[in-house]
């Protein structure tokens, strides 16, 4: 019955249901029948019915290469995809999704400080994973909503912007994945790759860095799962001319010292001073590395790397934040207390109350089981459950002692902050995030798994 | 994520989504897990993405035995089930449908006929099938639609009734049908197995009887994937308790020599006297057979066919069929007329032309293409492309030569039936459906190739 339809018409006139019929059976989508699909998500004229249907059928049967490459760029087109001068050497980077994880707070600035170009759209915490942009409005007057010409003007004064998904980008991916959500299709390779890709894609970046994170609290639990999904990305970027590189990183232990969200704003300044924890260095060092490589502006990896480390401590990422603060609606003054030379945090969000943790033991912490932190901190009001909810900026945990680190019973290893009465249940969560053992102090390991290129 | 929602709630409150990845990784779903999901599809709770993704699921992965059993006694349950004295002996016949196919209208009274009750839920021609609702209601004043009242009438006084499906009937089949109709899942055999015997089961028969047809015009094209259908059918009608057999029966020649509506209701009056097509005849008296002897009112199949030609040769039948047809709405007149001793089928639509089909070359026919032929007729009127189209009840094809018969090259073999002028491709299909070779007369084959019980 299909053949005597619309199959054979020029400009790829097929029937859903063929395609459907196509994918379960095993079949590949050729690039128009992939455009074809993608179009009538976009347009509502695929059926939900239908569009479950797909995400199934993909999730079930996988797609190849080829056909990952034309989905992520039938979903990056499906909307607006941002346009810059041609000179401005613009650059992104992506992760799956961590614990303390605000590299790109300390990241972005720093990349602008070596002249690169970055427009970053960023994304809210959902469940464990904190978000960007949440932390980032916990510094007063902060607009994560900005047009396409105030992302100009942003980026042309300070070299970053750091801002929400506007509603005309990628709208086929704001369908498929309010469908993945309800489908079970979430976990899906050649879904989350485009999913991802595309929406990067869109913001017109020359060059990516993928920090793809495993361990307990990251979406991938295991180095392979999150190797193979880094391929899969790196390959996927790479055919939509996207020059793009992948870090494969440990995601155990929260990053940094500080998880929530005005807590985390503060430990990034820290950072963009050269200071701060050493993970969180070798994160933002190590994935700008990779940029200022791949834009061209150093002639290796390593070479970018030091370049990373140079803003980092002579100020000018800091800088080049301050700027991006008062493109984005901080006033003069909030952004002068922030990034000063004498550092005053008081204009942020602080909770009420700070309940210390201390140790049971003695002996020196090999765990900090990031999940059960980051848990706890959505408890406390951190994190949301649903999109939408809103949140406490000020909440949170840091932690006085990190991996490797020698500490005595009844030393406090972690500040709980809190506004409210604190539950026992979340104090005694946290008491059991920590592993202590009877061993020697070591230095921080290095998170960095793998480098895929 | 799944385990700390309700997955261990008494009485079964599952999340969709968890249910969808145990069938998308090939697991079993449970009776009670079934009725949550047939629950959710009923009461509109479920998604349509879900409902798609949920076909496209069981379409790849499958369903085993149980899981079928389950599936169709809770789209059986969804709605209304008919309910009946105690002391009737309900019966009831499915056919998984083809060309010429008129064998309820001569079927059912002679059940009746035989002290059976048959409370027959039919439906209507879609592509290239005929239905049995569209032949009835070629007889003026028949109505399809009956209250539950109106059927208990008819089979108390008829012993029979042939009725449209009632809006409470498997509700949840509807809304299934209608999402795998546009997601390419209809033909997965839990599905198809499922949707027929649960609004078979429906009608609330203790016995039923399967007409499942394979070749050139038959869903099925194989007497192996026939087998496959009927024993499945056979095996979860039985698992709910109703004493079913099949039979498989060839559907490459049209069924008898009339297509077409008011033209299948003559050849049908024809087989309730004892006279018309051997092979009509044939599939009314074995499909009846059995049900007799499933009713318990033959020792065997055998003897259920002798009973079922006794009521067609003497007449009672036939007066069966009359007090159904006034039962259900027709006048007595008309009744009488249609069934009189000297019968006048003057009252039945007739077409405006008659246009006789001949002979290219001498020999006997071997083959009439039913496809074909059914092709034709939809395309005179006498078919529906989508559900809801009126159709020409007058319009068809009468052979006068069956397969096995001699002709010779000049004479007719067909008179096609046709309101205003007939197109030229048409009259060409029907000339290139026949195959006519030097061989010598046979009687009709049989069309039973199996047995399922």
């Amino acid at each position: 019955m299909a053949g005597d339809k619309t199959a054979s018409d020029k400009g790829g006139a097929w029937r859903v249901p063929d395609l459907l019929a196509t994918k379960m059976q095993g079949g590949n989508f050729s690039e128009d029948q992939v455009a074809f699909l993608i179009q009538k998500v976009t347009d509502g004229s695929m059926d939900d019915c239908q569009l479950g249907a797909l995400l199934v059928a993909i999730k079930v049967r996988g797609m190849n290469s080829q056909e990952v490459v034309a989905l992520t760029r039938c979903m990056r087109d499906s909307g607006r995809v941002l346009e810059w001068p041609q000179e401005w050497r613009t650059v992104d980077k992506h992760s799956t999704g961590g614990v303390g994880d605000k590299v790109s707070l300390s990241l972005v600035p720093a990349l602008a400080a070596l002249g690169l170009h970055v427009p970053m759209i960023s994304g809210r915490g959902l469940e464990h994973t904190g978000g960007t942009l949440d932390k980032l409005e916990s510094i007063p007057g902060y607009r994560v909503a900005l047009t396409e010409q105030e992302m100009r003007a942003a980026l042309g004064q300070a070299g970053c912007c750091i801002v929400g998904q506007t509603s005309n980008i990628t709208p086929a991916d704001k369908r498929m994945y309010a469908a993945r959500d309800i489908t079970s299709t979430v976990n899906s390779l050649p879904l989350i790759v485009s999913s991802i890709i595309s929406k990067k894609a869109a913001g017109g970046m020359k060059a990516l860095v993928l920090d793809v994170k495993y361990g307990d609290s990251a979406f991938m639990k295991t180095v392979e799962e999150a190797r193979t999904l880094a391929k899969a990305m790196v390959e996927v970027s790479g055919g939509l001319g996207i020059k793009t590189t992948a870090l494969v990183t440990e995601m155990n232990n929260p990053i940094g010292k500080a998880v929530g969200n005005a807590l985390e704003v503060v430990e990034s300044l820290q950072c963009l001073r050269g200071e701060g924890p050493a993970d969180l260095r070798e994160l933002v060092v190590h994935l700008g590395g990779e940029l200022v490589a791949a834009a061209g502006v150093a002639g290796s990896a390593e070479e970018g790397q030091r370049a990373v480390e140079r803003v980092l401590n002579d100020g000018s990422a800091l800088a080049s934040f301050r700027k991006m603060l008062v493109m984005q609606g901080v006033s003069e003054e909030v952004a002068a207390e922030l990034c000063g030379e004498k550092p005053n945090y008081s204009k942020l969000p602080r909770a009420s109350s700070i309940t210390p943790v201390n140790a049971a033991t003695t002996g020196v912490i090999t765990k900090l089981h990031a999940m059960s932190l980051a848990q706890v901190c959505q408890k406390l009001g951190a994190g949301r459950e649903r999109t939408g909810d809103s949140i406490n900026l000020a909440v949170g945990i840091v932690l006085k002692k990190s991996v490797g680190e020698r500490v005595a019973a009844g030393e406090v290893w972690a500040d709980i902050h809190h506004d409210g009465p604190l539950a026992m249940t979340l104090l005694a969560k946290v008491a059991g995030a920590v592993v202590i053992e009877d061993k020697n102090a070591f230095p921080t390991p290095s998170r960095i798994a793998a480098r895929i290129s």
